[in-house]
Formats: C-alpha cells, structure tokens, sequence
C-alpha cells in the first residue's frame, strides 16, 4: 500500500547519501544544545523555583521558547534515529532513541495541561455565549490561562475576572479543571525540573553533544541511498490512514467520535488510537522529508495541515478525557457534572471535526500528486 | 427575493381555478371526517381510558393511526385557509383557522412527547456505545419506549430490561427523562382527551362536515387563478431561508448551535426561531402545491427531504431542551447531570447537523431549478 506516494518524498528524484543524515543529525544536535543553554541562562520557565526571574524578566517567556526548541530537536532526533536506523551504529542508536523519548516526553507534559487547561477554559467561555475570553491569548507564547494561574491556587480561590459571564455549573467547571489541570502542570513542571537536573539527563546532553561533532555511521552507509528508508517510513504511514475509517470520517456529523461517550469504560476512547498512531507516523514522515531536502525543505502545506488536524485531534481528545475525569471527582455540584458532561461532548466533537478535516486535507493529497 | 421558483410551483404553467382549491379542502374535509370516525371506532389511543382495549387488539396501533391522520388534516385545512384566504368567506376563514390550529396543536403534543422520549433514550444507548436498544423500534407506528411506559409509572419504579449495559449516570438519566416525559405525555394525553369531547371541538367538527359539501368561496374566486397566492406563500419561504445562516450551517462542524449551551438563560435557543419558522413555511408551501397539483400531486423529493431536516432540527432541539430542564430537577445524582450534560450537547450537534443536511438540499433545489 506504500502507492504513488514515493516520488514527493525526494523532490530530486536522485540517490540521496548518507552524508544528509549525517548533516540533519548534526544540525539538529547542534539547535538541542543551543537551546539547553538558552534553557539554563533563561531559567526553567513560568511554573516553578525558576518562574519568578523569568516572570519579573517579563517579554517573550524565554524559559517556554528554550523548553519548545529542546523537545523539538530532542523529537527529530529521535524520530531520525528510527527512520534510518540500518545506516546507524546499531548499539549507539538503541541506547540513544528511548533517551531521547523519555526527555521529549517529560518536557512536552507540562505544556499539553498548560495548553489543555486553556482549550477547556475557552470552550467553556465559547459555550456560555460569551466574548469575554481574552483574545490575546491566540498565538500568545504561553496560553493566558496559565499566565492567569501561575502559582497553584488553593480550592475555592477567586476566580479569573472574566469567568463573571458564565453560569454557576460552568464557573464551578472551570474553577474545577483550572484546579486540577494546574496541579498536574505544577507536578509535570517539578518532574521535568528534576529530569533536567538528573544523571540521565546529563548522560543524554553528552551524547548529543558528541552527536554534533562526529555521527556515528555504519560502514555501509559510505553507499547508501537514503530514499527507501524515507520511503518506508512513507509506506508505514500511508498504511496506516488506510486503515482508519476515512469514509466514515468524510461524512460530517456522523455522530462517531462520541459513541461511547457514556460508556461504562471511563479509559480513553479506544476509537482514538489509530488515529494517533498515524499522527506520530506522520511526524517521522515529515522528518523524513527533512533529511532528504536538507536546508532546502520545502514545507508541505498538505502534510502541515493534516498533522495540525491530528494534533487537535490528540488535544479535543485529551481535553474530553480530562473533562470526565473531572466529573468523577466526589461531592462535585450537579451543575458542575452537567457542565463537565456538555463540555466533553462538545470536546468529543471536535474530535470528529479534527478527523473531518484530516480526512479533507488526505483527499487533497490525493488529488494534489497525481499530475 | 421570491426568485426564480415561481415557476416549479405549478408544473402546468396554465391558471388553476379556484375549483381546485374548492376540490382541495373538500378531500382533507372528508379525510377529517373519515380519521375521527376511526379515531371514536378504535378508542383514543395508548394512553388513557381506551388505552386497554386499544392494546388487546394488538397489532397496528389504530388509535394513533387515526390520531395522525386527523392531526394530518386539520394541518392541511388551516394552513390552505391561510394561503388561499382573499378567495375564500372572510368571516368564516378567520373562526375557522385558529379553531384548526388549536386542534392540531393540541393533538400534535402527546405524540411530540412520546417522539421526544424515544429519542433521548435512543441517544443514551447510542452514547453509550450500546446496541441493545431494541430494534424493532424503527418504523414501528408507536416508540418503542412509549409501548414500554404505558401507563405512567411511579418514581423509581423498574427500568426497562434494556437498560441493563448503560452506566449508572446514563441509567438514571433515561429513568428521570422517562418518569418527565411520560408524566407530560399523560397530562397532554388527557387534555387531547378533553379536547376531543368538548363543545368547542364539536364545532370545529360540524363546520369541517359542512365543508365536506360547501365550500364558502368568496364572489371573486369565480374568475381567480390560484396560482399568485401559491407563488406568494412560496416567497414568504424564500425570503426567510435567504435570512437564514446558511452559509456558516454549510459549514460542517460549525460549532453554531451549541453556543450558549451552557448559557445562564434556559429558555429555547432564540437561534433555532428562524429555523422553526421556515419549518412552517416549507409546510404551507407543500400545501399550497398540493391544492394546484390536484390529486396527481408529484411528490417533490427536494422539498420532502427540506421538510424532513427542518423536523429532525426541531425535534433534536425540543430534546435538547428537555434534557437540560431534567438537569435542573432538584436533588439529582452528579452522574446523573453529567450524562444529561452529554445528551444535551449531543441534542445541540444534532440540530447542527439538521442544519448542515438543509442546507445541502436546499442548494440542491437552486442547482437542480436551473435548467
């Protein structure tokens, strides 16, 4: 199934060596501890011991940027590493990429409750009717409700000016999840802190640091040509939107997404992971691509929008689960669950949105490449 | 902006005298008739008095057959007077038409009741990712749900057996619906009951006989074409589509009807109004092409499927409204209001989604007028 899709990938249409991956890894090794600096010299960021230098600095949140850039080169590495793992140093490669994984996950934590926290508060507001929410929070360096919650508040304490709008149920709502998504930022924020500190860490920062001088190839990556390997990556993922319900997702209001919306189950939708499974599979995909073009890479309108449609995908998902999970906290206010029930419907339904618009921007793909 | 479907509204493009109209009112006369003497032969229907004898003769549910078609009548001859009034006895059409609206209306309102119910409780199982909703329901002349709640039954009485695979909050939702929605379709059951031995329905039936002989035409009809009064109803409902948000409901996932889902106000969504409006007057031109087409009226399968998103848009939006005021009952389970929160908002998408498939037929319409 890897089809008519294998040309895109190498716009030359020429061999490509090995000499690419080399420089890729290199360069991306080079911005991940440009960006450990920035890091250090900027202070960890708005949430924790750090926060008040970075606060009182005031301007662009240097602390958020350097964390964004490290995850984003400790992601392509990895990723790289996967793809093209048969011209790589087998053992140097396997010790490398959960290294790698582990740090990108630990620092994106405290940024998805930060941005899931935002996406249920403006959903909340979008529901209630009201315009309140402020709007510079679009494209905001770090989302407003965060910047309004910095330190964690205890229960009961006042809330934002602009929650004046909603009813009771949604105000309790949003007090709520602003409770618990901020404490499990302020947790995430305090584990990334320690993993930055920790042995492991530092072991990793040596490795990319000797990656950025000298990669370790095999001996017959002298003669390779990059292309399969980027194509199989390319096959993987076209194999894998294969088989997601494309047809189903390409009817609007299907009403899919939310079945099982009340189901006994409260665990995350099973019907989910496939899709973000190909939303990963999509990212090697683009790094791929990366390597191959070099300096050069063209951005890809087409896949850029898909993979921004898998990834509201992923966060509708994960902010409907946090608004259940919300609804099982004991003693809450009939209002309150009613709240929390028509926001992670609502949330359930941007899941399907999300794959509507994927499934929109595959068929364009589609049509796009053949000449 | 009545445009350029004047045309489509008589495919003979020949005057249509007023005969037609006389011809008109004289058949749903006798239809009347012909339904409350069926209605009186087979009892009044599931639910009150008669509803023993009705059930033990089992099978196709006569009552509410006669019901439908008495309530099917009495919609065509008001909405007929209304559109052909300046042809017809003033006097006369002006006691007439309201006496028909409240007899439709207050027929029209035990089975809106009992629809409703179906519906949320089909919703909670569809929610709940569960199949055993019987489903013998479809087509069937009576809910389902409705067969299962005959008579009304007290607070915390037993569940039907299918209710076993919901979650408690789901379960609890349905038991609260079913108890608020059978009690409401008892109340209305009883006062159609009364209505339908009262002194004022009497007379609406009598005046209804003697149309079924003589239909009161004013002077002018002799010479009158039909036609401009039918073209004038069909441009009332162009002019108040053409004010309808269509554009955004083209829009798939539009997120518009679920604003101000969790608003302070609890009233019916004032931006369903206009929807509701054009309801009617898609209906009343639907008649007013009955009356010129004669007995061969085609069937125009654009309008039927128009009419038919304008009725899942008011049903899902009645349901949605009920589900919110089963929210605000006193006392009740957070489990309980969340699931209610989750079925509003689902009610909320599916009046979108009605929206959404108006609008696809509705553009239909235009392409398929233009030769």
């Amino acid at each position: 199934m890897a089809q008519q899709h294998l040309e895109p990938t190498n716009p030359t249409a020429r061999p490509v060596p090995a000499d690419a991956l080399a420089g890729y890894l290199q360069a991306q090794a080079t911005e991940f501890l440009r960006a450990l600096r920035l890091h250090r010299e900027t202070g960890p960021g708005p949430n924790g011991a750090g926060a008040h230098t970075a606060r009182n600095a005031g301007g662009g949140e240097p602390g958020v940027d350097a964390a964004r850039a490290l995850r984003r080169a400790a992601r392509r590495l990895s990723g790289t590493l996967h793809t093209f793992q048969p011209l790589l140093n087998a053992e140097w490669a396997e010790t490398m990429r959960p290294e790698l994984a582990w740090l990108s996950g630990t620092l994106a934590l405290e940024h998805s409750y930060a941005s899931r926290l935002e996406r249920l508060l403006q959903a909340l507001h979008r529901l209630s009717g009201s315009s309140a929410f402020p709007a510079q929070s679009a494209g905001a360096t770090m989302p407003v409700a965060v910047a309004a919650a910095h330190a964690p508040r205890p229960a009961g304490a006042a809330s934002p000016p602009d929650r004046g709008s909603l009813t009771v149920g949604a105000a309790k709502a949003g007090a709520l999840l602003d409770r618990q998504l901020t404490l499990a930022r302020t947790r995430a924020h305090s584990t990334a802190l320690q993993a930055l500190g920790s042995a492991r860490f530092h072991a990793v920062a040596d490795k990319v640091a000797l990656l950025a001088s000298e990669v370790p190839l095999e001996a017959a990556a002298a003669t390779a040509d990059l292309r399969p390997l980027a194509a199989a990556a390319e096959g993987r993922l076209t194999d894998a939107v294969a088989a997601l319900p494309l047809v189903t997702a390409g009817h609007p209001y299907n009403a899919e997404a939310l079945v099982h919306g009340l189901a006994p189950d409260p665990a995350p939708h099973p019907q989910d992971a496939p899709w973000h499974q190909v939303r990963l599979l999509l990212r090697l995909h683009r790094y791929a691509r990366e390597v191959l073009a070099g300096d050069g890479a063209p951005v890809d309108v087409r896949l850029l929008a898909a993979g921004q449609a898998l990834n509201h995908h992923r966060d509708a998902s994960e902010a409907a689960a946090a608004a259940a999970q919300a609804a099982r906290t004991p003693r809450i206010a009939p209002a309150t669950a009613y709240a929390l029930g028509v926001l992670h419907a609502d949330q359930r339904h941007e899941v399907e949105a999300a794959r509507y618009a994927f499934q929109h921007s595959w068929q364009k793909e589609a049509v796009g490449t053949r000449p």
